[in-house]
């Protein structure tokens, strides 16, 4: 399962596409986003795609955590956004 | 039950406190975020409460919508987000 990676210039519609897609071919997603214009991005996309979901009877949760990473040889704080069934979130 | 305002100059601390307290009251908790950078300091927070709340046994998930909202009569569209225990959220 490939992570979905948003940034600040992300197109909502986009990322939500991407979300339900992965969502429908594996039961869960994962989003990250570094920086407040990203992270804003993502939730903006996560409400799009629980729409889409929604209307297929899935009914989905977010579980954030942060996690560090590496860009560019540099240490950078992301927010990772783990989409799952609410059934399943415990 | 109290919405928890978060803006970009929120402290994260002072707002995971605010989640948990809430949460220990009534189950629950729901916050309101306008703007980039207040999103990204609601969701910074909710991965510290969620670790306060997971450490007395509580698993909380989270819920995310748009919201329209009056601000000095200004229409805002305002991410308004759930916590919710992750038994229930369904």
């Amino acid at each position: 399962m490939d992570l979905i990676k948003v940034s600040a210039h992300s197109r909502t519609a986009a990322v939500a596409g991407a979300i339900a897609g992965t969502y429908r071919d594996h039961g869960r997603a994962e989003i990250q986003a570094i920086g407040a214009g990203a992270v804003n991005q993502a939730i903006k996309a996560v409400v799009i795609a629980k729409g889409y979901l929604a209307d297929e009877g899935k009914v989905i949760v977010l579980v954030p955590s942060l996690v560090e990473v590496d860009i560019d040889g540099e240490d950078r704080t992301a927010i990772r956004l783990s989409i799952e069934p609410a059934e399943n979130a415990a």
